[in-house]
C-alpha cells in the first residue's frame, strides 16, 4: 500500500532516533529547562536571523495554535483568519474552547488577501457598533496554507504592514513550514518570516519529527508566565528535552530544509506523472499538497493500492482527491503510482 | 550528578526505542487509528480485566486530567479532590480553564478519607442552598498520591461505593500507577482499579515510556464523540500509533509491572540507606517518592553530588527533601549516595 | 427630539409601573420561587398553547442567548446561524466565551433558507473529517431577524423538520417577538412557535417591559439543574419577582399583543410617509425596523430632530438608515417627521 | 408573615419608584450612554472622594463580581478569596466558569486576616514551583462579609498595602456595602474604600434599588474595552438609564445612608429583643444580618409567623438560624416578633 495521504503517517528521521538512543538514559530536567532545547532554541535564532526570538517548544499544532491564539488575546478580542485556515474548519472549535472567536474572512486559494484584511480591519473599526462586536486582536495565516499555496514576500509584507498599521499581532501557521520555504520560486526565507510575524511555529511533526512544534516570538513578546499558559493548556510535555533533541537534530546541517526539499522533489515527479495520465491539477499547489481532479474510473485503480484522502465531488463523473508527499515518501513508491495508473486513451 | 529529582528525568525503556526503531518508516493512519493502539488497548483491557473498557492514549498528565474531566462533567458541575490534588495545585488551574471548579476536601496523607468524601456529599446536598452552588460531579483521587501514598482495597471500595451512591463517577490519577501497583504489600490490583472506577488512566510518561498515558473508561461510558473533545483540547497526537506503540510495548510480557517493581525495591534500598545514616521519613510512603527530613549538615553533602527537590523547612536545622526513584535508577547510583552521605554520628 | 433610534429608549408600559407601586412593599421570596412568576408563567403557557412548558424569566437578550445555548450544548458543539444573527455579530462573542463556536451560514434577507441549512447539515455529516470539526449541535433563528423580517409558517415548519432529522434542538431569539406575531400577513402564532421550537423567548426589553425575557422549553426538555446554570452565567435575578411581575402584566388582556399592534401600525404609518416623501425601502420589513434608503440631501433635515441609526452607505449621494418604531412611539412624532422631511420634487 | 429572611424580598425605595414614573417616556439612548448615567456616576465619585473613578452600572452582585473579577485578571491568575467569600462558595462557579480559579484562604469571621494574606502571598512567590500553579491575580473581600462583620480600617489599610507590595489589585464587594458604612463603631467611610481599593462595587439590590451595582474604578485602572466585557458577559443593560436613574436617587440627599442606617436600627432593635428573649448571638455582627443560636421549642414559634434562614445544627436542641433586616423592615414587624417569642422562663 502506497501512503499519499497525509505527512503524518511515519516515524521520524533516523537522525532523530539515533540521537534518541545515543542519550536515551542521560538524566535532564524536566519541562523543557534543559541543554538540549536551549542549544535547539538558539539554532533556531540563528536560522532564523533572529537574535532576540524566544523559542519555545510544544507537542502538536492544534494546541500550539490554541496556546499562543488565546494567550496572546485580551478576553473582548478574536482572531482573524480566512474561512479554510485550520483554526477556523478544522480543530474541532479548539479557540473557542478557550473563549476567543475566530473572525473568518473569505479566503483566495487558501491566503488572505490583503486588501480583504484591509477593507475588514477598516471596516470594524469604522462601525460605529463596534463595542458590541469582537475585536480582531490577532490575524492568523498558514504558510503553507491549507490548499498547499504560498504567500510571496510581497503579500506577507503587505499584511505585515496592515497588522503594524492596526497594531495587532501576526501570527504564522508554520505547520508545513519546511516545505513552504523549499518550495521552487517562492522568495519567502525563514529570516523574512521572522521579519514580518510578530509570532510563528516551525512545524516539526510534518517535517521529519516525531512530534513537535517550534514556537518563535520575534519582538520580545512572549506572553507574561508563558510556560504557565502552556501547563495551564495542558501542553507543557514532562520529557521537554524530547522536543529539544528534535529541534537540535533538525536544525543542525539544514537537516530541515534538506529532507523539506525532498517532499518538493516528490511533489514534483507526482504532478509530472499525474498531467502525463491525463489528470488534472485542481488548484495549482507549489508545495508538498496536490490536488487532483481525476476520472473516477481512474481513481478507482487506486483501491487497495494507494491510501489517499477524498476531498470533494465536483460532478458525477469525477473526484477531487488529496495527495501528499513528505520528507520520507520513497520515490519507488510514485514509479510504482505511475504503473498503477493506465495511460489516457 | 546522581538525579532523585523526579521520574520524569530520562529516555524510554530500551524495548520501546529498539521498536520504535523497526517501525519507523512504516505507514500507519493517524490520530490512533492504527494497529498498534488497537493492539495496545486489547492488551490493556486484558490486564484490566476488563473486557469492555474503551481505551484512548493522550500526551501527559496535566492534559490528561482536563480532557476527562472536562468531557465527564456538566457545566454546572465541579470535581471534588483531596486539597493536595495534583489537579488542585500543580497544574497551572488546567481544570478551572475549561470552566470547571475543584471542590477540594481535607486530604490525609495525600488521600481523602472515605468518611470525610461521605459527609462532604451528604452536607451538599442536604444544603438548601446548593442550587446556587457548584455541584460535585466527579471524585479524583491519585493513586499513588502526591504524597507517595496509596489508598487500600478497602478504601478504594468504600470511596467507589459512596460514589455510586451518589450517582457521581471516579476517576482516579495513575500517573505512577505502576509503582502503586507493585508497591509491597498494596492489595489494589489493576483489576480492582479498573472494577472499582468509573475512568483512570495508566501512566506512562513516569513508568517507562517516552510520554503518553492511556486513558481506560471501564463502563462503556465514553464521553460522546470523545475523539472530537480530545481534538478541541488540543491533545489528539497525529502521530497516535507512537501512543500505541509505547503502550503495546510495556503490556507485553508484563514489562511495565516489571519495571515498576524495579523502582520500588530502588525505594526500598534508598529509605534502607537513609535510615542507617540516620535521616527520618517524613512520611511514610510505599512507592518511588520518598519523603526524607535531614538534617541540614547532611544536606549539604548533597550539593553538586544529588539532584533532589526541596519540600519544606519544618524548623531552621532541617529540610525536609523528595527523593524519587524510577524504572531507570541505576543501582550504583544509590551506593554512590551511600557514600556521599556520612554515617551517623 | 424624535427617537426613532430603537425601541428600548423609554420606561415601560404603564401598567407595569403601576402594579410595581401597587406591590412594591410586598415581601416576596428570591430568585424566582414566588407567586408572580408562577403566574406570569401559566399565562404564557396558556398564550403558546403549551401546557407542558417550562419558563424561566432573565434580563436581557444577549444573557439569554448566551445562557440558554451554552446550557444545551455538548463541549463539542456549536450553534448554527445565519451570518446576519444577533449572536454572530453584535454579542461580543458571549457565545464564544462560553465556549462554543458560532457556525454560520450565509442569510437570505437575514432569515436562514431551509434548503441552506440542510444542505449545511448534510454536508456536515457525510464529511468523513467531520470529528475534527465543531459539531452542529443546535440552530439559532431570529424572529423577527436583525433585518426585520419573517419566517413564514411553511419555513418555520420546514427548518423544524430538518432540526428534527438531524436531532437538533431549533432555538427562536424572539427578542422582538410580538412585533413579529402582531404583524400584518404573517401566518405565524405564539403556538406555531411552541409547536415547532424546542426553545424560545419572548422578549420583554423591547416590548412593554422595564427589561426581561421570558424563555420557554416547550418539550419537558429544560437542562437540568437550569437555576443553577443561570446563576453561574451571573443572570439569575435575586428580585426575580420583578420579572414575574411585568410578565404577568404583560400576559393579562393581551397586554402584549395589544401593545405590539400598536408598534406595528406606527410603523406602517412610518412607511407611507417616506414612500410619499420619495424614500425607496431598503429592504421590505413587515415588522417595526424599517431600512430606509435615503437621499444625504433629506437626510440632513433630521439632523438634530430624530435620532436615527446609520446602516451603511450604498453610493455617495444615498445613505441606508434604520427606524424603529415601539408600542410607545406617539403618532405625533410621526406626524412631526411627516412636516419635518422635503416633499419630493 | 413578617420575613427577616433576606435583604431583597420587597421592591425599590418610593423615591425610586416615583422617579420612574416620572420620566417613564422620556426617550434616552441605551447601554448607558445617558444622562442619569452620568449623573449618577458623578455624584458617586463625589461621596467616593474620587474625582478620578470609573463608574459602570451592572445589575446583579454575582454577574458584577464575574465581569469585574474575569476582566481584571490575566489567563494565568486566580482571584484570592476567604473560603467563606461569596464568590467561593454560593455563586455556582461564575469566576470559574470565566477560566479563572478561587484561591481560597481560611477566614476568621468570615474576614481575611490579613497575615494569612501576606503568608499566602510570600509562600507562593517564594515556592520554587509556582509557575506550575495559578498565579494570585487579585484579592477579593467582601465589606460587610457573609458573615455580617467588618473590617476596620486599620486591617483594610494592611489589606491594601500588601496587595500594593505584590502589584496586586484589592476589589471589594459591597452588595450590602451601605449596612457596612451604617454600621455603628465602623471607622470605615467610603472614601477610604475608594482610597484603599483598586475596585469595588456598592450595592443597590440590597440596598433601595429594584436591583444595580455601581462598579467603581479608582485608579484609571478600568480593564480596556470594559462595555465590550460587559456585553461578552450578558450583563449590559440595554435600558441602562433604569440604573442611572436608581443610583442618582440612591446618592441625591444622602438617601443611600439614611435607609442603610434604618436597617442598622433595625438590627440592633432585633438584637436587643432576641438577648431579651434569651437567645444568644451565634456570632457578634454589627451590620444587617444576625446569626442567632436560638432554641428548638423558641424556633417553633416562628413557624408560619416569620420567614427566616436555617444556618446550621450545632446540637439536637438549638439551632443556628440567620435573621435579616433591610432599608424596608418596618419596626412594627419587629414589635410583633417581639409578642410572638416567649420570655426566658
Amino acid at each position: 500500500m502506497i501512503s499519499l495521504e497525509c505527512d503524518y503517517n511515519v516515524g521520524a528521521h533516523p537522525a532523530i532516533l539515533q540521537r534518541l538512543s545515543e542519550t536515551n538514559l542521560e538524566t535532564r530536567p524536566g519541562y523543557g529547562c534543559d541543554d538540549l532545547c536551549e542549544s535547539a532554541a538558539e539554532k533556531i535564532r540563528l536560522a532564523c536571523q533572529c537574535p532576540e526570538g524566544d523559542v519555545y517548544f510544544l507537542t502538536g499544532g492544534t494546541q500550539t495554535n490554541s496556546t499562543v491564539i488565546a494567550s496572546m488575546l485580551q478576553a473582548y478580542e478574536g482572531v482573524v483568519a480566512a474561512d479554510t485556515g485550520h483554526i477556523a474548519s478544522h480543530e474541532a472549535g479548539a479557540v473557542e474552547y478557550t473563549g476567543h472567536k475566530v473572525l473568518t474572512i473569505p479566503h483566495k486559494n487558501g491566503k488572505i488577501p490583503p486588501e480583504v484584511l484591509n477593507a475588514y480591519l477598516k471596516g470594524f473599526f469604522e462601525d460605529s457598533n463596534h463595542e458590541h462586536m469582537v475585536f480582531p486582536g490577532m490575524v492568523y495565516i498558514s504558510h503553507p496554507t491549507e490548499y498547499g499555496t504560498l504567500y510571496t514576500r510581497s503579500e506577507l509584507e503587505r499584511i505585515s504592514s496592515i497588522c503594524k498599521e492596526y497594531q495587532i499581532p501576526l501570527f504564522l501557521d508554520g505547520a508545513r513550514l519546511g516545505y513552504g520555504l523549499m518550495s521552487h520560486g517562492t522568495d519567502v526565507t525563514l529570516p523574512d518570516i521572522a521579519r514580518l510575524c510578530d509570532v510563528f511555529y516551525i512545524g516539526g511533526t510534518k517535517v521529519g519529527a516525531l512530534f513537535g512544534e517550534a514556537v518563535v516570538f520575534t519582538r520580545q513578546n512572549t506572553p507574561p508566565h508563558f510556560v504557565t499558559q502552556i501547563k495551564q493548556h495542558g501542553a507543557l510535555l514532562a520529557k521537554g528535552f524530547l522536543l529539544g533533541l528534535q529541534f537540535d537534530t533538525l536544525f543542525t546541517d539544514d537537516l530541515y530544509f534538506k529532507i523539506s526539499k525532498h517532499a518538493i522533489d516528490m511533489a514534483d515527479y507526482l504532478k509530472e506523472i499525474l498531467l502525463e495520465k491525463g489528470c488534472q491539477l485542481y488548484l495549482d499547489s507549489p508545495t508538498n499538497q496536490q490536488f487532483i481532479l481525476m476520472e473516477d474510473s481512474m481513481l478507482s485503480c487506486l483501491d487497495g493500492q494507494v491510501a489517499y484522502r477524498f476531498w470533494e465531488k465536483p460532478d458525477p463523473d469525477h473526484t477531487v482527491i488529496r495527495l501528499v508527499t513528505s520528507w520520507a515518501t520513497p520515490k519507488e513508491d510514485l514509479d510504482h503510482l505511475k504503473e498503477i495508473l493506465p495511460d489516457p486513451s
